[in-house]
């Protein structure tokens, strides 16, 4: 095992259980002398290579899951409501993540952590132009640009990318995790990884 | 919170998830002074109700899937080795805990816990009825009568009216629990009950 091996973290701004393992991630690694490698992809491009669906999509599934959603982020100390307009496209926060991440990887991370706590604590919906710039404006980035990222084949090719890299390396939901080569899905699965940062394999 | 009141833990007797999970469920709840009420289901039922399908029926998601069976039971300390023939139907053995059951309700769950074992660790095809017989048998078990029980419509119709009533309750996978009402699903939502059990509603 390779102590400085980064975590690679696959995740979706719509994701209830990304953002609570956005908040506990780069603790989690840190404590184990590892640094965790950030990747938004869009859930709807690896559900349908895995010719997946939403959890919401279901009969039955889909009560059970709004429910666990708030559970599993009141245990995790995370404070979440789902929205009303619930999920939501996220592609321009994406784009905007992959633009900022090829200067300042950590203010890209910033940015996707502000995204998911505005949109999962305030309900601001990414999805909506508008409020997008706004979040953008109020969190120190020039809107105009922003928006002009989003807009820009560059990094709406590099969202692409994303998407087909994380496929091709079999995730097919979020998050997702691959420590040293191993997948783990799920928030539910820190426990695993956790135990494979102290000890190694097992 | 009523503490005598039984956790309702319900199983597929082919599912991995639901075996690790009946390996810890009595413990843990015991060390709440609770019960636990045993319920074998036929996840083909479920998933139909809620238009689901196995998680290896799916592509990337079912490789993942063979690898976390076995990693999840290892984290637990539960020897396994997924069949190369899996999953497998497991209405007879089902009915026999459900004809147990009516009489002694712990012969049933150590009945089910067999099962399970002989199918997780020594690849028993639950399926084949000359294999269960044996195993019935071994386990102690008129191996006739049990054939008569699998075949008899009164335990047709008892496993048919626990799926459906599992389904009336909002199970839709396994292993499912229901604690003081709560539902919980999943063999990794284990800290979140022990946490319920400990402390009550969070």
């Amino acid at each position: 095992m390779n102590a400085a091996q980064a975590i690679d973290f696959y995740f979706d701004l719509s994701s209830p259980y990304s953002y609570i393992a956005s908040e506990w991630i780069d603790a989690v690694a840190a404590r184990h002398g590892r640094t965790v490698e950030w990747h938004a992809i869009l859930l709807g491009a690896t559900f349908q290579a895995a010719e997946l669906k939403s959890p919401v999509s279901y009969p039955l599934k889909r009560e059970y899951s709004l429910r666990d959603f708030e559970r599993s982020a009141r245990f995790a100390g995370v404070p979440m409501t789902i929205p009303a307009r619930f999920p939501i496209p996220t592609q321009n926060a994406a784009r905007v993540f992959w633009w900022l991440k090829s200067s300042d990887p950590g203010r890209a991370n910033a940015w996707v952590r502000e995204c998911m706590r505005a949109y999962f604590t305030r309900a601001v919906d990414l999805s909506d132009p508008a409020a997008l710039e706004q979040l953008a404006g109020q969190f120190g980035l020039d809107a105009e640009a922003c928006a002009a990222a989003w807009n820009d084949p560059t990094w709406k090719v590099a969202l692409k990318s994303a998407n087909d890299a994380a496929i091709a390396r079999g995730v097919f939901g979020a998050p997702f995790f691959v420590v040293d080569g191993e997948p783990f899905w799920g928030n539910d699965r820190r426990a695993q990884i956790e135990r494979w940062l102290e000890a190694g394999p097992f």
